[in-house]
């Protein structure tokens, strides 16, 4: 017989209403009469109190930033613009979108290591924050700005010389495409002043993906000395800095939430015992994952129930071409198994071990591997959790002419 | 200082002309300069002579069918459908796209474990041959059929009940969501025979990206005894066969192009030689990637090159996006590099270890990992091959807002 693999965590905020997965109060089945099969839910309540929570427990002066790289569907990047202090945005097509939501320029900043000439120069005609990834791109950017004879915001991106340590991305700690190095970021930021830019701060982000609180604590800890340090060398205080990110979200067996209070806490502290040339500095974490991934649901249909040498498989009209991740496929050394359930039988008893694939003629198509779920039928509807976050963009939609899932912001 | 990691070997058919890289006759900067950057660059003179070559070798009366997923692109797809015997889909989206390549109904086969009610009612409405994946896909198919008055050509697709050795993907050799196990193959083709439906023969595909001859001439032996096997068990000679593919391209260091010669050898033997019932059936290879990988390049500009703790990143405008799989992001285990170079110092000697990456801000956007190259500036132009095949189409375009490569068709 096979052997039975253990699924993530369900996040908090599903319940179940007559044997059924309720999203932002809407049955599951209904949410695919309605708008079809497969699809992406994302639950506009669940990213209130998930921000609201955060709020609390984080220093009242500290920044919120939602990096939209994680989900740039337009509805739940208009809801983000006005839950939060800032967009992050890592190319001149998010910089478009993010103007669409409704985000103000002095609200929004540009960070990625290979920015195009043509980006430099809307993001500087807009008069967005541009975080400065090299010498090179510094010098770019200060001549296209001479030449037409525009003042840009600028802040330098670090390369932090620690990494967040248990984190699922670094990037920071080592060689990095990411960032000047401590020992560049200087003459960088001279070059900016001397030019007549805007000088806006720093911009250092030490890795993603982190659930450990005490993992970052630590990191912020390094990263405000880290900006004391090179503030002090540079002579000038930074009217801003944008601490990173790192607060992960549970995937997998064993994972546990990061404890919000905890990080919170010492970063009251921490705030409140700022080196003198920090003392004015505005601060900023820039999260994308951990403000919405948990917010979203990708549904799928069972569109078949076959045998194969004693296994079940249930076969979905979906699949990695939009949760490519689930797949284990992107990101992921080891395949585990997302927070999966069958919708339409949610919260009932386990009864047969299955695997669940998509529709894809690949092997790679796996999105729940040997789980233990009630027994479903053609018809039914798997549920994939934390599809909040690189699902539907992070995935390749067009893979064997199957086309993008439709998405809605519900609740 | 960082160690050099070896690339994969660079496919024949590519020239260096005054010290660029030369794609189908003309200069990779005069394609950038007209298309733009990135760039994918497929060589319609690599088509022609992969296919000639491959007919040469192979028994006169095999038929070539081109599984289109592993490329798509409107005129590749055209171009495919003027040199092989059939097509081979894998949605309703590819059945429409290969309709308009201009591919004839009665050419073209549909494998695929999740095929929708509709998909199914599209393919008999136009006649293509369905490959029935399990037998409540049998069950739908001939619903369908009743009750809209349709006779639709049916094969069967087998799980077969061994693998194809030292291949990328194994499609069979145990549990799979892929076809019927052999001992519900006879039942299903009784219920399509009882029908009077058309059965068109066996679809059987046991791996795909194999390099070892041996192993594909010991599947290929396998698979004609197999549908043998079946044939006589049902009672009925099969008209069609589609031995499935599995013929591999060289992506690694190491690795060595299949020998079509020994496989066309011994499958002229088995082919001579058929059991009786087998005698008047057609055989097909299935073949994507080995057909079309190796006429595909992956053009992308340098926009940053820059120093990180003694380590030098080349930074393009290209990425992760459009190729995914040379990320070493998609269905590998361990990254390894792909075939690149410096397109526009093509064959000048290597000078410094660097490692290319895409603009994505994420630590998983690199192409090449520590490789050996000509010192390289910004401007200069880097080459990946391989990527005629999985390519655009399985890598996720939209991440970061940055939308798809331009892709051409030359020579």
């Amino acid at each position: 017989m096979s052997k039975v693999k253990p699924i993530g965590p369900i996040p908090a905020g599903y319940e179940s209403r007559d044997g059924e997965l309720s999203i932002g109060g809407t049955p599951a089945r209904a949410l695919v009469a309605e708008h079809g099969s497969p699809l992406f839910v994302y639950d506009r309540g669940l990213l209130h109190s998930r921000i609201q929570a955060l709020r609390a427990a984080m220093p009242p002066q500290l920044h919120i930033h939602y990096a939209m790289k994680a989900n740039p569907f337009a509805p739940l990047l208009a809801e983000m613009v006005s839950l939060v202090d800032g967009i992050d945005i890592a190319s001149g097509g998010e910089l478009v979108m993010a103007l669409q939501a409704g985000a103000d320029a002095e609200q929004i900043s540009f960070a990625g290591p290979g920015k195009r000439d043509e980006e430099l120069l809307s993001a500087m005609q807009v008069g967005v924050t541009i975080n400065i990834e090299s010498p090179n791109e510094c010098e770019r950017a200060l001549a296209i700005a001479a030449s037409e004879g525009l003042q840009p915001h600028l802040a330098a991106r670090v390369n932090p010389d620690f990494d967040l340590k248990g984190s699922g991305m670094k990037m920071g700690g080592g060689a990095k495409q990411f960032g000047m190095d401590v020992d560049l970021v200087a003459a960088s930021v001279q070059k900016i002043l001397d030019a007549g830019a805007h000088w806006r701060g720093f911009h250092i982000f030490a890795g993603s993906q982190a659930l450990k609180a005490e993992a970052i604590i630590e990191t912020q800890a390094q990263t405000i000395a880290l900006a004391a340090r090179l503030a002090e060398q540079i002579g000038h205080r930074p009217e801003h800095v944008n601490l990173g990110g790192g607060f992960g979200i549970p995937y997998f067996p064993g994972d546990k939430p990061v404890d919000i209070g905890q990080v919170g806490t010492a970063l009251k502290q921490q705030l409140s015992a700022l080196p003198e040339i920090l003392s004015e500095t505005q601060f900023a974490v820039e999260l994308g994952r951990y403000l919405v991934g948990e917010a979203g649901v990708y549904l799928t249909r069972i569109i078949d129930r076959k045998t194969s040498q004693g296994e079940t498989f249930l076969v979905t009209d979906g699949g990695l071409h939009h949760q490519l991740a689930a797949s284990g496929n992107f990101g992921t050394v080891i395949r585990r198994n997302y927070p999966a359930a069958i919708a339409t039988r949610y919260g009932m008893p386990s009864q047969e071990i299955v695997s669940i694939v998509g529709c894809l003629c690949t092997p790679l198509d796996l999105l729940s591997d040997h789980v233990e779920m009630p027994k479903a039928e053609v018809g039914d509807i798997v549920a994939i959790f934390c599809a909040g976050a690189y699902g539907a963009t992070a995935s390749p939609a067009n893979f064997l002419g199957q086309g993008p899932a439709k998405e809605i912001l519900i609740g």
